[in-house]
């Protein structure tokens, strides 16, 4: 099979061709390691090959034997530890250390069972602190649409990967909008899973107070369901989780969504987005009213609330600054100033000025409004209220690469005002490239389902992927 | 029907005279004022009666049509708001202002639909901050088994009113142990929910760290167990809940639990019991080898680790903090020093002491100790590991009035240190009226399952009150 057509074929794609004999789960990985080494140096997506360890791996009576066995997968150089394998974060502190997993996470024991290969590891901004993936110690990643273009973060490194053909999979995780910006203006598709769906265990906690979920960002809707089957689930001491699901998410893949109840948000006082993003909300409603969806401008009145979402910052920039002081307990090394970007030791400094009693206040105010906001939804059987909110992923198009560096955190919250608001609820969400702007680069958009409701994301997008198909396009940039 | 026997039934024993017509649910709300009126001087349970609007709740179309039609109940005075009734949180601050609460939590509304009717507030420590109940506010409820005790707390008030026969069924919050202490000390059930399952919506976040559940103190494991169906599930919004059931709680009660696993602890290197209470737990596993368990002396290791839970101080102190500045918000009074006790100041003042970082590594490591801790339990079906874990309730005999007063923490960590554990774990835990000291005070056996496991514990209970009925155990002062 020639390499081009591997690069064309999703996750479970891939993995058929080692289930029927027709290639060997090494020969699948040498294939994405040939991908990387060709198509990587033009967009600096991998910054971390692991390939003498994939060859390893691939080879060994250790490799998983799920429904993705053998298949060539990148880990996000940030969370999802991997007894072994490098852990840097994006920072030169760690990476001047060669810093190495002591232990598996729960998802990295989970995907490598899932069969999946970890052939390197994708680029992120230090500590996933930007919608841009330009860590200057690695560099910038490019988007394989338009190199001149930013590839969105913080899993940006996973998202040009996945848009470029050289993993179908690539883990990602989502504090703020980190899987669902780089699906978007990658044109992948992006999956923020409920809290509590995917374990943090056993070393990360519940991730910024609740609001990190980590998943994959991949090229199909039955991949992202298929991942989610093999990696979800409470794992032994979690300190909550998300409840179980009715049956497999990979059946809910073709399953009909039935008529649902759709809102639609792109902008009001405080929010504005640019004609793109808001054509993007009209084309996806336009799609869902063909497909016999109840489709309405109304929203959840707490996305009119003034200081919308505020809090968030007391929480992540203060477990920020507990994320340098646990690089300096594995090192054993001082963190000091000189040692991460100005911008992360900003914001770490700024979440070392909050008390414990603020951070428990801002907490307890993101909880009431997550209760707010989530009153919108119909959250059991038979309740009244709406299936699915459908907004931009992003407000406005793809930035060129250096425009967003060091920018006022005022200009990126401007760039991202969407995604946020369901770490903070608790909410699944899912970006799907539905729209290509004038210019040709795509444009995500989002769908929001109550808690717990993957399973109706998964349909609705199933079904969406089978109405307007877009596993044809292809990026200039492209294996 | 004389009040005498009133007061010896349980919940479901009073609402069923209601629901056979032997009675009105004016004439159940009536006999329980009378009781509370003629008994509650001994013990200053209750501390803010609310007669008055109880006989008009129980004769409007407001009173609830569910299994506790007309029965009457105590809320403890913190946590819990609801509309229109007074909220003081044991302190002076509050009740100088008369503060009133403006809504309704869910567990209030869903009480209140359960068809109980609050006849009163029982007495509390000032904001739940110890295991017994002298505020300086209200004075120290005394336990009717011996009023030279205390009552335990913090629902200690819930606590001696149950035991008395005043009401047969109080609420209660508990984290670190505020229901099961009072339980164990007045000759009562008391079950700590796990994690997420009584939903803490709209306004309380999810109380310390999600160390807090509220629910009940009763006569009866299956009032626990019907309440428990009544209140218990997600509602809107909540950042997070608990496994649902597979079946009703209630039709857990005498259902066989089983040949069951279990392991007990008592103490060890940094732990230590007294006799007694070593004593209650070999006649629980006594009891439990006889109705054919599988008994053991073996322990989850973490409880061996030095440092135990240490964190806990942290989160607990800042929440307390942040309590304070919220009694402050509600009222738009600063909240001054002499407003509150030494010791809530003092802890306020350990709370505000601690940055948002040290906040967040707090609660990263009590997560880390859940994880470690709930190992050793069977999570899932078919998974290798304990059902249940037998502790004491409380290290020590039941302490006099005054003596726990002004008490270093220290003191007061050595009397309770089983129960905040599954606090931060989120596990369920009961205390059961099994032992009667010497002296003939009740003393509580503590037994622990895995999370989301309340229907395990509640089959378990339920055999163990059949085996050794405490129904007829009356304490000196009862109604």
């Amino acid at each position: 099979m020639a390499e081009h057509d591997l690069a064309s074929l999703d996750g479970l794609g891939q993995a058929d061709l080692v289930a029927r004999g027709e290639l060997s789960a090494p020969e699948l990985v040498e294939a994405a390691i040939g991908r990387i080494e060709r198509i990587n140096p033009q967009l600096n997506a991998i910054v971390i090959p692991l390939f003498e360890q994939a060859r390893e791996w691939v080879r060994s009576d250790a490799l998983g034997g799920g429904p993705f066995r053998g298949v060539p997968l990148l880990l996000k150089d940030l969370g999802c530890p991997v007894a072994g394998l490098p852990l840097y974060a994006g920072t030169k502190f760690l990476k001047d250390r060669a810093w190495v997993s002591r232990h598996d996470s729960v998802l990295g024991r989970r995907l490598r069972e899932a069969g999946f290969v970890i052939v390197g590891k994708a680029n992120t901004p230090e500590l996933g602190l930007s919608p841009t993936t330009e860590p200057r110690t690695f560099g910038a990643t490019r988007n394989p649409w338009d190199p001149t273009r930013i590839a969105g973060g913080s899993s940006g490194g996973s998202g040009a990967a996945v848009a470029a053909g050289l993993v179908p999979v690539a883990h990602a995780g989502d504090g703020g909008g980190s899987i669902r910006s780089p699906a978007g203006i990658c044109g992948q598709v992006g999956l923020k899973p409920s809290r509590g769906r995917n374990s943090l265990g056993p070393s990360q906690g519940e991730g910024w107070g609740g609001n990190v979920t980590e998943h994959v960002i991949t090229r199909s809707v039955r991949d992202t369901a298929a991942v989610l089957d093999c990696v979800s689930g409470p794992a032994t001491g979690d300190p909550y989780f998300a409840p179980p699901p009715q049956r497999a998410y990979l059946d809910e893949v073709g399953r009909d969504p039935g008529r649902l109840r759709v809102g639609s948000f792109s902008s009001n006082a405080h929010i504005s987005a640019h004609p793109e993003s808001k054509a993007a909300v009209r084309g996806a409603l336009e799609l869902l009213h063909s497909l016999g969806h109840e489709v309405s401008e109304e929203y959840p009145a707490a996305l009119d609330e003034p200081g919308l979402g505020e809090g968030g910052a007391a929480v992540v920039s203060a477990c920020v600054a507990r994320e340098l002081d646990s690089f300096s307990e594995w090192t054993g090394d001082p963190l000091r100033e000189g040692d991460v970007e100005p911008a992360t030791w900003a914001m770490a400094e700024r979440g070392r000025s909050f008390s414990a009693r603020q951070y428990a206040g801002a907490l307890e105010r993101q909880q009431a409004f997550g209760r707010r906001l989530r009153g919108w939804w119909s959250e059991a059987e038979g309740e009244d209220g709406f299936d699915v909110l459908v907004t931009p992923t992003a407000a406005q198009p793809t930035p060129e690469v250096g425009s967003l560096q060091d920018a006022p955190v005022e200009r990126i919250l401007k760039l991202a005002p969407y995604t946020m608001l369901y770490n903070i609820s608790g909410q699944p969400a899912i970006s799907l490239p539905l729209h290509w702007t004038s210019e040709g680069l795509p444009m995500g958009v989002q769908f929001v389902a109550r808690y717990g409701g993957e399973d109706l994301l998964i349909r609705l997008a199933s079904q969406l992927e089978q109405a307007r198909p877009w596993a044809s396009r292809r990026p200039p940039i492209h294996a």
